[in-house]
Parts: C-alpha cells; sequence; structure tokens
C-alpha cells in the first residue's frame, strides 16, 4: 500500500502518479470490471512504465483524468467525503474519505479505495476482509466536494460484520436506555422485506394467536398464489379501465408486496432479484448501443 | 437562524441549548411528524422556558439526548459528515455536516439541518426553497462520525433543480470531452425505471425501425397486460413446482419489469408505489404493537 500525503499532491498538472506509484493501468481494469450499463473500457490512458500485466507499473494518467481529479474541491488536507452505496439496494455502506490518489485508483481498479487519515494511506476496502465494494460508476455532487461510489459489495462492508456500517438508529437509542444497534438503517423496499421476514420468524416462535395476514399467506402456499393472480388481475385493470393513477400505484404496491412474500417463501432476496434485472438490462443495453452504430 | 459555532459546544453535560436558543421541543415535534415505522414521540423532554405553542422557547434536552450527542464522534471542529438520503427511492440527495446543533435540531423537528461551513451558521434544507428533507429516522455509523439523514424530500434537493446534487458520472466525463451532467447518480431499480422511460420517448420521436421489446409492450396494451399475466404465473409456478431460488430471482425480475412498464404507461413512478408500501406498513406496525401491548 502506497503512503500518501494528506495534503493535495503538488504534481497534479504533469501526470499525476508517476513512477513509484503502482496500480493497474485503467484500460485492463476497466475492461474486465463488471457494469451496471457498464461504459466503455476508458481508452485516453497511456502506459508509460511496466503494465498490469507483466509487473504493476507506473502509469501516466492523461490529462482528461487529470482534469477531472483537479476539478474535485479538496479540502486544506486534501481530501473529499465519499460513500459508498449498493448498487442494488441503494443502501449506504460506509462513508470514508478520499484523496486525488484514492479517487485515482478507484477509477482505474473499480474497487473502492479510500485514504485513511488514522494511518495517512491508501486503503481500499476489502484488502483484509475480501469484502470489496466493487465500483460500477462514481458521482461527484454539483459542489465537487463529495463522491459517491456506486458498487455492488462483495459481503458485509462494517468491520463488525454488519451490512451496513449504519445500524445505530438515534430515534430506537433515545426510547430505550439499553444501548440499541442492529437495526441498519433500510430504505422503504428493504423495510417491508424485514418486515415479512419477522413474520416469518413469528411463525415459528409464536404458538397460537390470530395470524397476521402476512403470517396467513407464509403458511397457506394456495392463498399466497391465488393472492398474486388476484393482483396482478387488479393491477392490470388499471390499465384497461383506465383507472386512476393513486389506484394504479396501490394495485402495484398489492402485486409487489405479495410477490415478495413468494419470495421470503423462497428464500430469495430483493437484491438477488435487482441483480439479475441488473445484469439483464446492462446486457439489453449493450445490444442496443450495438445496434444503434450499426444504424 | 442561530449562529453557531464550529467548535463544539462546551456546555454539553448541562442540558445543552438553553435560553437564548430557540427550538420546537421535541414532543410536540416528534407527534407531529410523518414516519415509516416512526417511534413513538420522544417523550423524556422537559421545556425549562416557553413552549412551541406559545412562543418559541429554549428547551432543556435531557439527559439521553446529550448523552448520544455526546456520544457522536465530532472532529476538531465540531462536525460530522451527515447524509441526507431519499427514504422510498434510497437516492443519497446530497451530503453536508452536522454539528452538535445541527443534528439536536434535526431530531426534535425531522427537517434535515446541516452546519454551513461557509456561513458559520445553521442551516435546515428547505428555509429557503421549502424543499424541506422530512426525516424518518437517523442512524450512527459504526464509528460513530457518520449520520444518515434518512426522509422524504419534498420536491428536488439541489439547489440546481435537480432530484439529487450527484449528477456527474466520472466515467461520463471521462468518456466525453463536453462536460457531462444531467444522468444521477441511480440504483437498479431507478436505472431499470429510467431506460424504461427513455424507451417510451423513443416511441415518439423515431419513425420506423425494429422496436425493442421494451417499446412494443409499451405500444401494445394486450400484450403488455397478457405478459404480466403470464409472468404472474410463471412466478407461482417457481413456489407450486419447487423450481430453484435463480429461477425465482427471474421470473420475479419478469414480473417487475413488465409491470414497471404498465407504471410508465399509466405515468406512475416506482417512488409513488413505495410510498404507499411504507404508509400501509408503518401503519400496521402501529397496529402490531397496539395488538401486542394488549396481550
Amino acid at each position: 500500500m502506497a503512503a500518501a500525503p494528506a495534503a493535495a499532491p503538488t504534481h497534479a498538472h504533469s501526470g499525476i502518479f508517476s513512477s513509484g506509484t503502482s496500480f493497474p493501468n485503467f484500460r485492463s481494469a476497466a475492461a474486465s470490471a463488471p457494469g451496471w450499463r457498464r461504459r466503455e473500457p476508458y481508452r485516453a490512458v497511456s502506459v508509460v512504465a511496466g503494465s498490469a500485466q507483466s509487473a504493476p507499473g507506473a502509469v501516466a494518467v492523461d490529462n482528461e483524468v487529470d482534469t477531472l481529479l483537479d476539478s474535485v474541491k479538496w479540502d486544506s488536507k486534501g481530501l473529499a467525503v465519499a460513500i459508498a452505496q449498493n448498487v442494488d439496494t441503494g443502501a449506504i455502506l460506509m462513508q470514508g474519505f478520499a484523496n486525488k490518489e484514492a479517487l485515482a485508483k478507484t477509477i482505474s481498479t473499480r474497487k473502492a479505495t479510500f485514504f485513511s487519515r488514522s494511518r495517512s494511506s491508501l486503503w481500499t476496502k476489502g484488502e483484509t476482509s475480501m469484502n470489496f465494494v466493487n465500483v460500477h460508476d462514481i458521482f461527484l455532487d454539483c459542489d465537487r466536494d463529495s463522491i459517491i461510489y456506486l458498487g455492488k459489495p462483495d459481503g458485509p462492508t462494517c468491520h463488525t460484520g454488519a451490512e451496513t456500517c449504519y445500524y445505530t438508529s438515534v430515534y430506537d437509542a433515545l426510547q430505550s436506555s439499553k444501548p440499541n444497534e442492529g437495526r441498519q438503517v433500510m430504505t422503504t423496499l428493504y423495510s417491508l422485506e424485514d418486515t415479512i421476514s419477522r413474520r416469518q420468524e413469528e411463525i415459528v416462535t409464536e404458538g397460537g394467536g390470530k395470524p397476521s395476514w402476512t403470517k396467513r399467506l407464509l403458511l397457506d402456499n394456495q392463498l399466497l398464489c391465488s393472492k398474486i393472480r388476484e393482483e396482478a388481475g387488479e393491477l392490470i385493470q388499471t390499465l384497461l379501465e383506465n383507472e386512476d393513477q393513486s389506484r394504479a400505484a396501490s394495485e402495484m404496491a398489492d402485486l409487489l408486496y405479495h410477490a415478495m412474500v413468494l419470495l421470503r417463501v423462497k428464500d430469495v432476496k430483493m437484491e438477488e432479484v435487482l441483480e439479475v434485472l441488473r445484469k439483464r438490462f446492462s446486457q439489453s443495453g449493450i445490444e442496443e448501443k450495438a445496434s444503434r452504430n450499426k444504424s
């Protein structure tokens, strides 16, 4: 791991990361990276010494990358906030800081890389745990002082083994005298998935009592299947009978919920479904692009 | 707007924000806040002078809030990174910094509030634009030096009018000599929604040519409806015929995609569907809690 100064590099305009800094060339890294609507491999990179295939040699990042790196508003310590987000679920996995070198390395290797302020060195998430965050795209904010690494984690991102580092709810903590950790940050779709999952657990542990609707569905495949058919029919009806938009949203919500109960019974996660969609549509995007080039 | 020192308040252990700092008391704000699995209104707050109903008076935040605010690892300037995320879509809307006072104000008012480093003052997102981010929950990371405000924006968050501040893709920028702005950060579900939407635009603008599958569905309601019925049937089949998990994920992907094409025809967004689900299940959660309390 290369030691990186906390201050912004001063050689930004003469091709940063010349001899002595080792990271793979942009072309090979981009070509092998998985991608959702993957960009074409970035081509305008000149390898000035060595190559990723032989010995990891120094690369001269060309003017375009230099210009981009220089356009980031690095703070007085040469840093910007860098947030890793799961491309499929939207979960914010972790937040660290990047310096110019960390961003350049992330661009080239497509592994989320940060600058560790405590160790004053570059740090690629996963270099120890092997739970890399495989970066599909990188976004800058309007002020160009904040970065999102949008990617797919190989496994839990937090050093505690949690999927995300954000598992402490402030409102939970304020309502309980005991430390409340374990309910990780979740957006609506995954909160719903979690709710369904907890209902399944209740089936196992509870005795009698009146079951919730979700419980009943989880226990009765025929009921669940008839409901999915029914909800699909009602969604279709909103189109065929020109029902209003709120009705369509409501029927889609019903269909999605019931289908997610089926996924729970099959032990399939929404994240897997979204991964299928991502791979399918990035392929379709590539095909589309190819067909456009022909015309 | 109260001027806040960049340094961490020094009166943290004697009930912060005593006389002179005006923000509503915790109880009234929490009681009126919308919420996804909303916590009970936070009760352990004592109003020491005035009230939110009469004049906005000073409140003494009790020990629990003090303890929580003190547990955050504020940096040498008394700040921590604060990220606003859309609770329904997962979109990262903006990133700023919070000091102790900003976090306290966010906890109490449920409007995402930051500390503006340039103006050295508290800044509630939306105080000028009225596009508040209505906070449903707040999460701290494992190191307690990073905060997520998980909430629902009233409108576009970025000062440019964009939904999110992150609309500059690094890889797009590297592949184009012209500045590439406008493709905002999107996770898989919303990338798919965007793809479907762009196919609809192509229908309007393009002449002949072989239409994509999405285009054909968008043009033919009967075809679309028969496909939704078919895909619902195939998803059901994975359960009834005990097909494997990858098959279930694939069929769910098919159903979701085709249903999203119908939403596009109806001009309904997935965000609206998720909002329906959030409201429905937070209600259900409240009912569930009420029924548990009875038993």
